[in-house]
């Protein structure tokens, strides 16, 4: 199921977990380097290595043209984090696919970086099972096609930050309290110290909204999959103890300021006829934290999880149908929170 | 009916009327020149004229003995604006007393600045009845008592500002409208220069909290007490109409914008855990507009004023019954506010 849609273990913390996978056709030069022609073909190749003559696989996955897509709808994609940012926001005519798996699960872009990124989500702390799905679509290429690697190495990928496993694995924290306690420089210095990457909630270059922050492995080279998950797991159990404490801590100081913050943010939520998309992200990260200290009983971390996913601007403005000035799209957005929020009946 | 029960003519503009006469015994020093021994045996006079053998005022005024009362609790009077601000802060043991009616709408204070002072309140624009009211209480204690009065100045009072009519009629207007589009300094300089006195809500002292204005007349010499009210109400009719388009203006230039205000401060007084007086008041100042503009329609200006009138620093004292904090005074009130927003089912 998708990543907003399913709740899983420890969502109280954990919003998702990502496993990505690069793998690179031996007989073609990297994205960057390659020739429409040469693009194309290996677009080709890779599709029709993946469908093959699989009747179940060409039924749960859907092909995107992402060339014949507007500027807005791939942007749209990217704010689901089925594909990303980079691949989105890339020019047309550049022979950019995606296969999507039809519970959103999972998907598989060729010609971003890399000429295949498979890319595989879980809600919750489960990285082990997005890596399992990963793992599996990287098979069945590999079958069908003549991957670059090398014996000592492992995988080769266009930037050598990531060869070796080609992986990264990665999940979206919620992290209010710590917040909250002006303790997040301090985490996040501590988790670079360890060893892993640490970013705000859109991707590589923004800064945290709403406290969400991604973390991920940098290590890929002479260190197995199975290691790198493990290793990251650890430190995120320990993180999630830690986030857990701070937040019992504060409502244990505080009751009613903290009470008194989620049940404004909820109902401004639910109220609003405006609302920027940093608004929106930050009122979510408080009722987030209410309902891990149990103050909204009738809500459920995937109904938050399903406006995270869809209030972005682009996927405001595709479901709109055309196109928007910010104030319009801020009344959108307003008006599906609140109609996301009504039938929960909370 | 109280002004904050009821709900009278204009109720979107004028939340209330008062109109206050002052009054003097002939036979005493002015109350600030008075010894205890006189100002009781003026008080003990003052109710035993009131009050006579009439079996039915007696039935309809409380005799409340101020001296006897809490601090706190002289303030929740005053706060429901049963006795004057002064009144409620001066010391013990000066024979203050006060005769309030039981639906609260009439109230005559002995001994405070001058030995009488009747007032009378009515909700909305209702000068006239006000008036009415008070005018009869004051003829009752003249038929019984000797009231220092000029043959050519009129009545004597304490300060000669009040001399002659005794009289101040006032309103408190709600004008938010004016507020917004940045005209309020504009239209207080005009009521000014215009004769008429302009203060923030809480009385004398005060700045306008919640966009409320008291508006009064400051002539008492030289002018009958039904051309004063009726100079006062032929204003208040075109500061009426000039809120009323000014509202309308900012509605139909921006209606998200102002329904988005609106829905908002429903929703946080609906559901914050702690609140301050200020942000009460100026909550119920965008409710207001918003009932007004027929935002809210299950909501009515009674519903509001009930709430003004109750969540004064010494009403949720009184109400609790103990001493409070600050922070638990504004816990209370949150409290208060959402039980009197509830029943409405707004």
């Amino acid at each position: 199921m998708a990543w907003y849609i399913d709740q899983g273990p420890d969502s109280d913390v954990m919003i998702s977990s990502r496993v990505r996978l690069a793998r690179n056709l031996e007989q073609y030069a990297f994205p960057h380097r390659m020739d429409a022609q040469t693009a194309r073909q290996a677009a080709d190749e890779i599709v029709k290595a993946f469908f093959q003559d699989d009747a179940e696989r060409k039924r749960h996955y859907l092909l995107v043209d992402l060339d014949s897509l507007s500027f807005e709808d791939r942007l749209a994609l990217a704010e689901k984090r089925l594909i990303s940012e980079d691949l989105a926001k890339a020019g047309d005519g550049s022979f950019h696919r995606a296969m999507i798996s039809r519970d959103e699960s999972v998907s598989i872009m060729i010609n971003e970086e890399d000429h295949i990124r498979i890319q595989s989500m879980q809600a919750g702390l489960n990285l082990e099972q997005a890596y399992d799905a990963a793992k599996q679509v990287a098979a069945i290429l590999e079958r069908e096609l003549p991957v670059a690697s090398h014996d000592k190495y492992g995988y080769l990928t266009a930037c050598p930050t990531n060869t070796g496993t080609g992986m990264r694995a990665s999940v979206m924290a919620h992290l209010p309290g710590l917040a909250m306690a002006g303790r997040i420089k301090d985490t996040v210095d501590g988790l670079i110290k360890l060893g892993f990457a640490v970013r705000g909630h859109y991707g590589e270059h923004s800064k945290s909204q709403g406290n969400l922050f991604q973390i991920s492995n940098q290590l890929t080279l002479g260190i197995s999959e199975e290691d790198l998950i493990n290793d990251l797991k650890r430190m995120l159990q320990q993180l999630i103890e830690q986030e857990r404490g701070v937040r019992r801590e504060l409502y244990r100081r505080q009751p009613l300021l903290l009470e008194d913050r989620v049940m404004r943010a909820f109902a401004t939520l639910k109220s609003a006829r405006l609302m920027t998309h940093e608004e929106a992200t930050e009122l979510l990260s408080t009722v987030r934290l209410g309902m891990a200290l149990g103050l909204l009983p009738n809500l459920q971390p995937a109904d938050v999880n399903r406006i995270y996913a869809l209030i972005g601007p682009a996927s405001i403005q595709k479901a709109h149908g055309q196109a928007m000035s910010p104030a319009e799209r801020d009344s959108a957005r307003a008006t599906v929170v609140r109609d996301l929020l009504e039938p929960s009946g909370a």
